[in-house]
């Protein structure tokens, strides 16, 4: 008998088919020069002052743009964000802070508003000065260019993404969009990648900031495609207001289930992947504890490289469970399934047909649930499988 | 400037061409038709009982193996370990440790002894229930192939290790001589693979007991193929005493050394490994923080594919110091090397010429060095650099 558990359910929200953004926000993308010919530098403005909240990643060695970031987001109000592709501007040194307040000092100047409404992101290669002459010299102009698409701005943004990331969904009479990117060096910590959400409600800074922190940290913060943490880790929120008034409740629900579809987003496009591997721990003493199992679960290389193989080699969940050594784990109350498949029944191996497991594994979404029966605890975890081709977008990404 | 520190240093020893046994210890091994052909039983015997002492993985789900020897080890007196390979004998529930126990009977008759004091080891797939069958019959006869060479013990231990491991050194009059197998699924804890330790000085079971924990924590503890934790982990040392006493102060080096020989020698055989990677942490606030930074840094996935790639893409290391957020980093204070070249001075990248660090990490063992400045906390950490072929390995492990 497996353990009995009712797992949490969230609420379905329908996103746009295409991406829109909401009143008054737009943006521009172009090539400066950073790349040899792909877009890489982004814009986006919003026609009024928005309300803003962001979370920035907790690594020791922050880029310069976040440096700056933790002191712009301070006035809880923001007109614009510009963002450069393929060098990050992180372990520059004064110099590099300096760069980045130069980068916002030209979106202002472009845009009509001052540098302290400008958010600036960096992203791509760590500890290369940032090539600041040719973004100044490249914003010149792109407030000419703004436009209503959300993937023209993701697209100026992406390093070794596949595609640039958008969605969007209706919150009573507002539109909520996140635009995205990431594929490697994905295991934030406090906040992600770089996610930049829009917002035509009215909200103000410290409503945003409260439902902000508690939607990363459901989502964001539970993907990792290597376990490893950016130093550019950036989600910001920024709400214009022209919509009017929305439910709070609502749109936080929103904004979870938008976090949450961007993260299966991402997770699908981690870099090499195959297949996306998403984990439910359930019954765990505690939803800290489940956190923590279900991220060992979702980070180990020997789970992701038999996902990757569909091989039904499933010990290795019970591996991976059992190796996070200070959490309450009982062998006889634990149970586990492989896309509804039950391959682990009371610590033990359920006697099953190989090519069954198999055929479970052999799709592009793969579920591994455990069941602790230790408790009501509960997390979700998103990952994606490890194959050959993180090897190769990663043994010679600086030379590349 | 960069940081001014003392690295500590570890005492020379010398170890054997080829390794060799103690007075009285030999070995065998035998196909006994768990794999298609190689061999896949070992059996160790002492001539005389030996003092004894073990530890063990401390993964919630430790193998049927471990259950038992956790309570044999107990009595802290061994005459013989037999061990298996390609089935690990874990996640098989009570059966499993009823098999467990009739393999060490097996053994005990074959070898003249009783079952208490047979140390019985498995390793291999998880989940799989052990051909206890196979065993029983196998054994019979092994007590009159045994002989001196290690190699042939660790040879029948051999999971997906390129090759058998044996290591032996003088301790005054006696030898001291381990042997291990180990290549993937290696984040210890507590213990590590299977580490089978012997030697001829009279040492009782408590000062082995009080030397084993402190080298494996030094040793393979801090080692990591790919961060996971095998549920089968065992590191046991007999002492028969054939020798007669030695100084314990001396034996204690001489086993440190003999670990931190073999931890490199396990690093090189990581699987798919290309590189060894070592990682030396000083100047940290303790030596605990030292050892988790180590760790981060050995870990990371993105500082192995650099390695693998031998891309100076040195900002990595960066990443991974930071991404430790609940350790002291300045980033004013930290300094890193690559195989003794600066790549970092007070947290920011040295301007250096790309080819020069290129060739820095073009070797067989690339040693990383932090200095963090906050202390004089120290810690060594080895691991190897991530490559396809742990992809292969890994993709069809149970199926291959």
């Amino acid at each position: 008998m497996a353990a009995r558990i009712v797992w949490r359910v969230t609420p379905p929200i329908e996103f746009h088919p295409r991406a829109v953004f909401p009143r008054g926000v737009r943006c521009a993308s172009r090539n400066v020069g950073l790349k040899p010919s792909a877009r890489d530098l982004t814009l986006f403005v919003s026609e009024v002052d928005a309300a803003a909240a962001a979370v920035f990643t907790r690594n020791h060695f922050p880029g310069a743009p976040i440096i700056l970031g933790r002191e712009t987001i301070q006035g809880g109000r923001l007109r614009a964000i510009i963002a450069n592709s393929k060098v990050s501007n992180v372990a520059t040194g004064a110099e590099g802070v300096a760069r980045a307040r130069r980068m916002a000092a030209a979106a202002a100047a472009e845009v009509g508003t001052t540098a302290d409404r400008v958010l600036v992101s960096s992203t791509g290669v760590i500890g290369v000065p940032l090539p600041i002459e040719k973004i100044e010299a490249g914003v010149v102009g792109m407030a000419s260019d703004l436009q209503g698409d959300p993937l023209v701005g993701a697209e100026g943004i992406m390093t070794t993404d596949s595609h640039p990331k958008a969605i969007s969904c209706a919150v009573g009479d507002a539109t909520l969009t996140v635009v995205a990117k990431g594929s490697g060096m994905i295991a934030p910590n406090m906040a992600t990648m770089l996610v930049y959400c829009f917002t035509d409600a009215a909200l103000d800074a410290d409503a945003l900031r409260a439902m902000l922190g508690p939607a990363v940290d459901r989502t964001f913060n539970m993907l990792s495609v290597d376990g490893d943490t950016s130093t550019s880790d950036t989600c910001v929120l920024l709400a214009n207001g022209l919509a009017g008034p929305v439910d709070a409740t609502i749109f936080a629900t929103a904004l979870d289930a938008a976090f949450e579809r961007m993260t299966e987003i991402l997770a699908r496009d981690g870099e090499g992947a195959t297949r996306m591997l998403r984990v439910r721990v359930g019954g765990a003493k505690t939803d800290a504890e489940a956190r923590r199992i279900a991220r060992a679960i979702g980070d180990s290389p020997l789970i992701k490289t038999m996902v990757h193989g569909a091989d039904p080699n499933v010990g290795r969940i019970l591996m991976a469970i059992g190796k996070v050594t200070d959490c309450t784990v009982h062998p006889e109350t634990t149970d586990a399934w492989v896309n509804g498949f039950a391959v682990v029944q009371r610590g033990t191996r359920v006697a099953f047909d190989d090519a069954v497991v198999r055929a479970a594994l052999s799709v592009e979404t793969v579920e591994l649930r455990v069941a602790l029966g230790v408790g009501d605890g509960e997390a979700r975890f998103w990952g994606c499988d490890l194959t050959k081709g993180y090897i190769d977008e990663n043994a010679a990404y600086y030379s590349s």
